[in-house]
This record gives C-alpha cells, sequence and structure tokens, in this order.
C-alpha cells in the first residue's frame, strides 16, 4: 500500500466509521420502526400523548418495507442525527408540514421550525410535521421535536448511485443551477432519533397508516361542522346574544361562536379569568346560550398574567422568559397543567364553554420565548417550541374527554402526533389562494386548516372565500377586529345564506366523511394528488431570461395548488376575487357537476366559467352524498333527522354512512354504525338504492330517506 | 422548610447548575477574553489565521473592562452555550455583520448564518460576524464556526432587572406587542466558546479594537483603489485587450479587469485553467495588459470539475458532497490547499495575474453543500460554511504574501477573522438604497463591501449608482452579462468620466484612509453613528392600524442608513434614481460642501438638492484632503506623484498622509511614512500649509505640493 492509498484509507475509515447499521422492525401492520443512536426521552409521540389506532392498522394488514433498505443510511456526526433515504427519477415528495405556497416538495430545503407562517415555504409553519409521502407509495416519519434540516432531493452526494451529469455553463445551454439529486437527506440536531417508514402500496394508504399510527383523525362533534362565528374582541354577554339573535332572525346557520380576549378579566398576558363587567354571570350566560342551540368557544393564550389568582402556585412551573409579560407554563410538569387547566376546567368547561381557540403558541420569534429560555421539566426553548401547540391541544382536550363531551376549536401550532387532536389550524395570514394550498396540504402533516373569511374588499372576494370556508374543516368567520357578518355584503347575503345552508344540508357527509379520518386514516380535505387515476409533475419554467436579474438561470415550478378533494366524492376547485373562469384538472374516470349532476369530463383539464354564485365541484362517477335538509344548528344527541341521497354518474354506487350520538366519546365504546348504501341499476336501466337497517342498539339518527337520481 | 418550598429549591438548584463562572482576561490591551466550557477546536479565528496587530493594540492602552461582570451570564444547556449580555435603557447596538436593510440592531432576533442575502435581514449573509457595538463604547465577539442565534435585546427574563410593565391589551392604547427586554441573549450550538469585549470607551474605539485584534485591516495595492471593470463572460483576449484600448482612448482610468468565467477551460464546475481557444498565450496576454498599466483579475468558484487535470489528486480530500457538480476542497487540509492553490499559482499567479473574484462560497442552500454533508478533516458542513469564504481569503492571499506582492479582489462570503483579507464583498442583489446600507454596515463587520454597477434601467441611475461606486473601497463596473462600459449612456457620459476622474485624484486620500485602517483599525467607510457629535435614536411609527392586515399593532422604525462617512473627513450622502433632493444629519460641528467648501450646516438636519451630476459630499470643519493629478493608471511603484492639499473650514488643520511603495509587503518590515501636514492660521488670518519632510531611506511617493483653500 503507497502512502497515499494508506491515508486514502484512513480517510475513508473516518468516513465512515459512525455509519449506523439501521434495523426495521414492523411495529404495526406496515408501519416500521428505526432507532438511530439514543434518541432523547422527549419526542413528538411523547409529548402528544398519541397511540396507535391498532384496529384500523390491522384492517389495512401487513406490508412489505417500501424500500431497499441498503439504500437509507444513517449516521451521527458532529453529535448530529445525518439521515439518507433514496429517490427514483420520477418521484414527488408531499408533505413536510403545512406548507402554504407549495404541494410538491421535491427540491426543498426546509427547516421544519414551529412558527406563524412568514411569506415563504422554508419549513417554519404552525405545523412542521416532520414527514413526507412519496408519490411511490411509502411515507417517512422523523420523531424529533427539534428543529430538523431537510433536503428533500436538492443535495448531491459524490457517492450517489444516479449522479447528474457534470455540464459546462460557459458553453453548455442545458446546464441548470440545481443537478438532480436522487435522496432526501435530514439533519436531526440530536444524538439519536427514531424513524419510521409507512408502507403503500399508494400514497393514500401511506397517509392513512400515519394517521392512524398517530392516533386516527378525530371525530369532531356534529356541531362543530356547523358554522362559527367569532365576535368582536370586546364585545359584551347581551352584544353576543344580540349576535345569534341576528342570525337566527335572518335565517343564517350558526352552531358556535368564539369570544375573543375581551372575555378575560386582562389579555396579553392572560388571567383565564372571566371578565366580570363585560360577563357578569358565566354560567347563567353559557346555559341560556346553549338553550339557543349555540355553544361558546373561547379565546386565549397561554402566557399567564401575575393578575391571575393562581399566578404564584403557577410560577415555580413557568419557563425563564415570559411572553407579553405573561409567564409560560411548563405543561410537561403536572403542576403546570393541574393550575393552569384546572382553572379551565372549573371556570369554563363546567359552565358548558364548548371549547376554546387557543392563539399564538407558535410563534412568531418576536413574541415567543427564544430558543435560550429554559423550563423546570429540563425541555429546551427548541423542544417546547415544537410541542407546545401539542400539549395545549391534549391537555385542554383530556379536559372534555374527562366529561364524555366531545369538543371542536381552534389552535395555531401542531406538529406530528396531534391528528387525533379535535382542533383546527388558523391563521392571521389572509391569502386566499394560499389558505386553499394550505388546505391541500392539511392532508399530508396530519392536520385541519380552515380558509376562515375575516372580511373582504369587496363582496365578490367575500363570497369566494365563504366559498371555500364551508367547504373546509370549519365553516367560520373571524370577525374578532372586523365585526363582519354573513350578510355584511348585501349584494352577496343571499348567496352566502346559501352556501352555508348548503354546508349545513351536507352535514351527513362532512361526518361520515370525519369518522373516516377517525377509524381509517383518510383526511376528509386532501391533495388531488392522493387521488387515483390523478397524475401531474410540475413544470420548470424560465420565467425570466435576463442574468442581471436572475444569474443562475432559474426556473419556476409551475404546480396544481388551487384544487382538492372534500371527501372522497368531491373535487373542489375554487375561484379567487377577480377570476371569472379557471382550469380544473380532472383525474381519470367520468365526473360531474355537483349542482346539476350533468357530465364533465374524463381526465382531462377543463376550462368552467361557474359565475359568481358558485364554486365549482365535481363528484366522482358513483358517488353517494348524503344530505339533510337545511337547519339552523346541528342535530342534537338522539335527534333524527330525514335523508336526501343524492346519486351521481353511472357506476354501481357504494357508500357506508357513519351515525352516532354526535356529542360523547360512547363510540369509544362500540356506540357507532356504518350503514352501508347502495345504488344500483336493475335490468331497465331504472337506479334503485337501498341502506341498511339500523342496529338495534346503537345510535340511529336517520329519518325518512329519499333518493335523487342527479343529473337523470 | 415545606414540601412545596423544597420542590422549588430543588429546581432553583436545577436551572443554575449549569451557570458557568467567567473569567475575564485581558489578552490584549482594551480586549478581554472568556472561555466557555470547552471551545471547539475550530474557530473563526483559527480558520482565518488572524492574529492581533499588536502595535495598534498597544497605541490604543489598556482600558477598563466596559460591563458590570456581574451582568453577563454564560450556561451550557442541551449541549450549547446560552449567552447574555445587559443592555441599558438608551443604548442602541450596531453589528452582527453585513446586514442591507437595518443599521440599528436593538431587538432583532437573527441567526448567524453564511449566505447570500435573501432580502430581509434575518442573520443570512456574506458576512454575518458575531460581533456588536454598543452606543454605550463596548464591543462583543463570540468566537463561533457555528450559526449564533441572536435576540438583540428582544427576549424577557422572569428575573429581569429591568422587566417591562405588564399591560391590558383589552383595555390599554399603549399595550405594545414587543416588550421591553434588557438583555442580549445568545445561543452558541457548541459545547464552549470563546467570548471577546472589547473597551471603548467610544463605539468607534470598540469596533478599532475588533479590528486590530482581527489584526487590522487591509491595505491594497494603491492599483486597487482605481478604476476596474468586468467583462462579459466570454470575453477573448482580444476583447478584452480592445476593451482596455477603448478606456484609454477614451480617456476614462482603468486598473485592473475582471475576467468571468469564460478565461476557464470549463466553469460551473471550474477547471482552474486557462481556455486556449479565447486565451491561446495567457502568460503573453497578462504581460502585454500590464504593460499598458492594466492587471488581471479572474473570476473562479472553488468547485472543481472533473475535466481539471489534478481532479484525481484533489478527490481524496474534497467533502462529501458536490456543488453543481463540483467536488469541494477542504481547504483545512494541506493536501486540497497545495492541489487548489498551487494550480492558481502556477496557472495564473505566477504570469502575474493580479487576483481573484472568488465567487459563491457563501450559499445559498440550493446550490452549496448541505449541513449533513461531511468533510475528511472531519469539519462539519456548518463550521465548513461558516468558514469557508475566510478560508479561500486566506490562502489566496497566502500565495500573494508569499511573493511579496499584494493583491486586491472580491469575494463573497467572510466573517469574523477576515479584517486583513485583501478582499471586497460583493452580491448578485441590486438594491442601491441597500447597497449603501450595506456599506455603513460594513464598517461594524470587519469587511469591505463594493456597492457595484452593472447596468442600470435609466441614465439617472446609472450615474446615481456609478457616484457610490466611486465613494466606495472598489470602484467596479461589473458587466459580466450586460457589457456595459462606463460610458453607455451617453446623456451621462462626462459626468461619469468626471465621477472617475475624481476617484483617482482622491487616490492618496483612499490609501491613506486604508492605511488607518490597516494600521489603526479604523474602517474606511463606516456608519455616521461611529462619528463624534452624531446622535439619533431611530423612530418607531405605527403606520398601519387596521388590525386585520396588522393584527398586533406592529409599529415600524424609521431609520438613518443612506449616509456614510468616507474616511476621517467626508460624510457621503447618496441621491437614488428618481430623487432630486434630499435629508442629510449633519453631525454637531461644522460643515462643508465637498465640491466648493461653502458652509453647509452645524449639528442640523439640511435639505440638498444637489441636481443630477453631484453626489452630496460634506467635509468635517478642519479637515485636509490630499489629492493627486488626473490619472488613467494609478502611480506605479516609485512613480512620484504631485499633491493638491485641499483645506476645509476654519479650525487648524491636522493629517497623516500614508506612504508607501504601494505594491509589495515591505510595509511589514517598516518600509513606509506617516507625513504630517497641517494648517494652521497666523495672525493676519492667513491660511499657511506645511507637510513634514520626507524621511531618508524610506518610500516617498510625493512630487510637488501645492494647496487649496477651499471656500476662500
Amino acid at each position: 500500500m503507497t502512502k497515499r492509498y494508506y491515508f486514502l484509507f484512513i480517510l475513508l475509515f473516518a468516513f465512515t466509521a459512525n455509519a449506523q447499521n439501521i434495523q426495521w422492525t414492523q411495529v404495526q401492520p406496515g408501519v416500521w420502526k428505526a432507532v438511530i443512536g439514543k434518541p432523547e426521552a422527549y419526542d413528538l409521540l411523547k409529548a402528544s400523548g398519541a397511540t396507535p389506532a391498532t384496529t384500523g392498522l390491522q384492517q389495512m394488514g401487513k406490508a412489505d418495507f417500501p424500500l431497499q433498505q441498503q439504500d437509507i443510511s444513517a449516521r451521527i456526526v458532529d453529535g448530529k442525527v445525518y439521515l439518507r433515504f433514496p429517490l427514483q427519477k420520477e418521484e414527488q415528495l408531499f408533505g413536510f408540514g403545512l406548507n402554504f405556497q407549495t404541494v410538491y416538495q421535491r427540491g426543498k430545503i426546509l427547516q421544519l421550525h414551529v412558527d406563524h407562517f412568514g411569506g415563504k415555504d422554508n419549513g417554519r409553519t404552525h405545523a412542521p410535521t416532520p414527514f413526507y409521502v412519496s408519490s411511490k407509495g411509502y411515507g417517512v416519519f422523523v420523531n424529533a421535536a427539534r428543529y430538523i434540516n431537510v433536503y428533500a432531493g436538492s443535495a448531491v452526494r459524490k457517492d450517489s448511485k444516479n449522479p447528474p451529469v457534470e455540464k459546462d455553463r460557459n458553453t453548455d445551454k442545458s446546464w441548470a443551477s440545481r443537478p438532480y439529486s436522487d435522496a432526501v437527506e435530514m439533519l436531526v440536531p440530536a444524538g439519536g432519533v427514531e424513524v419510521y417508514v409507512f408502507s403503500g402500496p399508494t400514497a393514500m394508504d401511506a397517509v392513512r397508516r400515519f394517521n392512524l399510527f398517530n392516533g386516527g383523525g378525530v371525530l369532531p362533534p356534529r356541531w362543530g361542522l356547523g358554522f362559527t362565528q367569532r365576535v368582536k374582541t370586546l364585545y359584551t354577554a347581551d352584544e353576543v346574544k344580540a349576535e345569534a339573535k341576528a342570525f337566527e332572525e335572518k335565517g343564517f346557520p350558526l352552531d358556535f361562536i368564539g369570544l375573543e380576549p375581551g372575555w378575560q378579566s386582562k389579555a396579553y398576558p392572560c388571567t383565564l379569568e372571566w371578565d366580570k363587567t363585560r360577563y357578569p354571570d358565566p354560567a347563567a350566560f353559557v346555559k341560556e346560550m346553549k338553550e339557543k342551540g349555540i355553544r361558546l368557544n373561547l379565546w386565549t393564550n397561554p402566557y399567564i398574567s401575575s393578575a391571575a389568582s393562581y399566578y404564584k402556585d403557577l410560577l415555580p412551573y413557568t419557563g425563564s422568559h415570559t411572553v407579553w409579560t405573561g409567564v409560560v407554563p411548563d405543561f410537561t410538569l403536572p403542576q403546570a397543567r393541574n393550575t393552569v387547566f384546572g382553572q379551565m376546567k372549573k371556570s369554563q368547561v363546567d359552565i358548558g364553554v364548548s371549547g376554546y381557540k387557543i392563539d399564538e403558541v407558535d410563534g412568531y420569534d418576536h413574541y415567543l420565548w427564544p430558543d435560550v429560555a429554559t423550563f423546570p421539566s429540563g425541555l429546551s426553548g427548541e423542544q417546547m417550541r415544537q410541542t407546545f401547540g401539542l400539549l395545549v391541544q391534549r391537555y385542554t382536550a383530556d379536559i372534555y374527554h374527562q366529561k364524555n363531551q366531545r369538543t371542536y376549536g381552534l389552535v395555531r401550532a401542531s406538529n406530528a402526533g396531534g391528528v387525533s387532536m379535535p382542533y383546527v389550524i388558523y391563521d392571521d395570514y389572509y391569502n386566499h389562494e394560499d389558505f386553499i394550498t394550505a388546505l391541500i396540504n392539511s392532508g399530508f402533516a396530519g392536520v385541519l386548516w380552515t380558509p376562515e373569511a375575516r372580511a373582504s374588499k369587496t363582496a365578490e372576494e367575500w363570497l369566494r372565500r365563504m366559498q371555500t370556508v364551508v367547504f373546509s374543516p370549519m365553516a367560520m368567520i373571524n370577525a374578532w377586529s372586523s365585526g363582519t357578518k354573513p350578510w355584511s355584503y348585501p349584494e352577496v347575503a343571499d348567496q352566502i345564506k346559501a352556501m352555508a345552508t348548503l354546508r349545513m344540508q351536507m352535514m351527513p357527509y362532512w361526518y361520515s366523511a370525519f369518522a373516516r379520518y377517525h377509524f381509517e386514516g383518510i383526511p376528509p380535505f386532501r391533495s388531488i394528488n392522493l387521488e387515483e387515476g390523478f397524475s401531474y409533475e410540475p413544470k420548470k419554467e424560465s420565467v425570466n431570461k435576463n442574468l442581471e436579474e436572475n444569474p443562475y438561470a432559474e426556473a419556476v415550478s409551475k404546480e396544481i395548488k388551487d384544487q382538492y378533494m372534500a371527501g372522497d366524492a368531491l373535487l373542489v376547485a375554487p375561484l379567487f376575487a377577480g377570476q371569472t373562469s379557471r382550469k380544473v384538472v380532472l383525474p381519470k374516470g367520468k365526473w360531474y357537476d355537483f349542482y346539476t349532476g350533468a357530465y364533465a369530463g374524463n381526465g382531462e383539464v377543463i376550462t368552467v366559467t361557474p359565475g359568481l354564485d358558485k364554486i365549482p365541484v365535481y363528484v366522482k362517477d358513483g358517488s353517494i352524498i348524503p344530505m339533510m335538509p337545511p337547519m339552523l344548528h346541528a342535530p342534537k344527541k338522539g335527534e333524527k333527522v330525514d335523508l336526501e341521497i343524492r346519486y351521481y354518474g353511472e357506476k354501481p354506487g357504494q357508500y357506508k354512512l357513519y351515525d352516532d350520538d354526535g356529542e360523547t366519546f360512547d363510540y369509544e365504546k362500540g356506540q357507532y354504525t356504518w350503514r352501508d348504501i347502495t345504488v344500483t341499476k336493475d335490468n331497465n336501466g331504472q337506479l334503485k338504492g337501498t341502506i341498511s337497517a339500523p342496529v338495534t342498539g346503537k345510535p340511529n339518527t336517520v329519518g325518512n330517506v329519499t333518493w335523487k337520481w342527479m343529473g337523470k
């Protein structure tokens, strides 16, 4: 061995000495786990307390490991874990949290970091879930409560199996600033980590396994899927009552009202105590509202004022830094939980408050504790940042679970582990297009997202926003600042009412979609990329050939990020203010107009001009949509409602209608049914619908059933 | 002790157990060092090889520790160093690297990270120097080759000595989203770190001590301060000769020409070998150009093509990842250095090439190696990212130093430790206002910056840009893409020529200013905030009171970031395209118009309407500006030039004129002089100027001396 080669050998040895031997264990059917190095005691699953939905996972069945194991590598360098997963040429990636502007993630560089969305998909978002899904039908999840760096097919290793071709920029016009990369690489700033791989065979299967492994999706109470209005910050009890009355009188549906900071005696920092000038008798007020069919949701953030009666008890269990001068409870400690959530239970939940909007648990950096913050449990500022949203969701949900009463609220931060939490994410940002892209990505991130309406510059914009709000997990107007009502733009008030009414009529459809989220892991709102028969590759386009302005000749990716699936049957393709027509990409198979049942297309790009009143929605061939009569409030526990079952297209139709009491957790003890609805054609071509009988001893909320053959 | 208090005690103990006892040692006069934990073997000073300029430091003298030591804390948490420094109420902070949009840094949150400037001052920049200066007259430097998180007076600790007042946002209109903070906190992601504190008494003193501790500023060759033009990428030797000829014929000064990627046989990735089709005889070409008074500067980036003749030798000493398919030399290894810099020496420096433009050693992430990259020396991707610019500067500078020949080039990344490097930073970004703010901040970051001109939309913009280029460390047109010449906008060609000529005439002034940078640590281009008699506090203004759009009622800071000092005498206040007049804040003391000597003001805000031809420049009372005759090329070694010494104002004038051979490092062996120039008024009010005699045996380039009493 010459001296040079000997030296080379030493270097190679140094390079590979810390490579980890990865052992993959199937911990649930189709769910594979590897332990790299020495994982930390605290991680996303531990913070959230998520436990696998084993029944759902077992129903999906076992599956082979979806990758070549030797193509995956892990090493510990510089006290951190470096991970590498392979990529194939035609592979596309989705996920990496709640992104707002991009759906296709291959080529991205991100640092997954809980934060508000700051205007750019860079990993900082309300739910930076360290989970990605491949178009090749598998998923990868890194269970670390740390800021994880992701190179999603951007970095190129010298030892790459499929290296990019070297080109001379001086003379080769095909030179590109971003050479081909055949790997996802991740840096986890911890001495060890648990990594999970989810089998397919489809991308949807991987998403389902991820969701089920995290406990399955939330099943909201029925009222949670009704309409909700948030009132101005300093509203009084009387003003809230008047608001509810106005909805009733004008015939607009309403299920819950959100009170903003003014319900508290002090807010920013918060006391979590009622302001007695605005709410002199909270218990009576909450009761009176509930009797009118209106529940109450309370805004808060968890940064506690020195004016709170329990402040001194809490103080030892709070972090080193304040947020808006409020102390930050260390919710991993029972003492902090008992104090804060005990106050919420006693003062609010026990008198009938239905849920919370937990604000500002995300960021941004200028408001939150810094990374140099310490917490009495020993958690770092970083770990607390990545999981604070999980902790507040988990322990507020627990209050309700212990009372056998479902809740459904709002939160501004989540993460992996939060799939089953009864919370919907929202933001201060207000770009309508990006809100829809976030809705698409929520289905990859294990979270729910509402494209809330607050106010609008024009009646047109208001209507366009409300059209998407009613096709989302929470149909909400957030008027904390503006005081906007659904009827605030008189030119479109009738159309808004029609949309809100449609939301209510579709409640059986929405409720069953959420039941599938819970039991089967299928996100109720999700990307068209998870739809069978859909395929699209984002195209790179050179938009600026001026090298002074674009010195690396960067091309821009053209994506489809403005249409989504709502439940199994519906493809929603919103229009935005200023648009009168748009393109819709229909997956393979026949699709029909939601409103008329008319044939729309099959595996093609159509251009539609729906008019201002309509949001384009298309229904998959053979779909069944159960509808209830227009109602101003969700059916109460035990209340029966008639069903109008709509059928679209030509193929035989099959549907599973979910039913339970709609308000409690008795479904966890088997108190629910799935009723089979089928539509077939007899020999004469006549359509025939059947619904299976209710099961004795189980909840049954179905009254009379009628059938509607759409487009016939 | 009750159980509760016992528990509290345990918690407090856990909180403080890892607090570090900080020992401050005066390692140089007025320079204090503390070692926290176990610092890493590799840091910014080691990467750069910077050694203190002890003579300059000794001349400044000893000084007390500028802070209360007990107000500084350090602790090791989560394997990282958490630092805390105090802030007083009226204290302002400057520095934290080459920021582009803000000068006042108090309240900022940054992650110091080598990168190109991405449009926002967030810590990612070409020179994220971990050094800040306080208006109270001290500086702090964290010597870590890591991504350092900085909370520059943003975070609030529970145990703060000066906590912000708690307010109720519900009712208190004075509530602010960013409560008062009395500390700078920093997170250094390493198990230990060296920290330095620089004494004042003034902020300028702290800057000087920092610069001198880093070796003192660069002293460029005289030709480096002349005019430079960069030609189009694929120019041939003949085209370059024609370019030089055109400058000569049109009477535009020119000292060096920059060749862009086309001089290499392949570029992106690079060979560092001449392209023999465009440059058939490099040695003859370089020699011929030099004889015409034109030096050559060569573009490169250090990502090496497999087509390079030395590729196989280099390969074992390169990182795990490629950049544009080129390998990344690990320049901390002598083998990599010998190969790459050996090639540059042999092929280019030895035939007379005067310097380099070293591109793309900054970022951005999509082009550079990822943080999961490994290097054969064992350095992490992060450490290499923070220091790669330092390494290429250091070892290319060494080639020239070994030849006793000064160089002056361009680089796109630096850091602390790089103060004495013969390089100026540039960027692809092109906002003129931000270029000036960067120029201001360069003086706090231990780097030089050029607001290069490339092309412009209008003749007006071109002239405005060129007016600032000539008042900067490098008077450059970077026409790699556009091919723009100084005379490309005929309407303003005469004015441009006048500006370029002025640049040459001022060379004695520039050269002495750089000598003060080198020997005394005074940045040649710097913030007005370092000027005695200047005071300004940025004002917070609520610009958007719409809570829907600005939910936290964030106020915007109004700064002064568009005027700067050029040497000790000149206040430069540029106009930007579209402006016809501007405000100028004059520090206390009398100021005079640079062009006429007319009195301009004293400690006041003046509004000036200088016309298109002029860039407003003001001269401090009693200032002396040495000028030379208009020349097309810088004086050669040994060449004598006449001096016209201009005097402004009323106060007695004192000036130190620096002189040496202008090309070699003989000044390091004492081959230089400072000649005293004084202006006094005799009893009759007659001005009288004197210049001290040249020193025998030392270089003397001064020919005839004439005096000009400006404004008299």
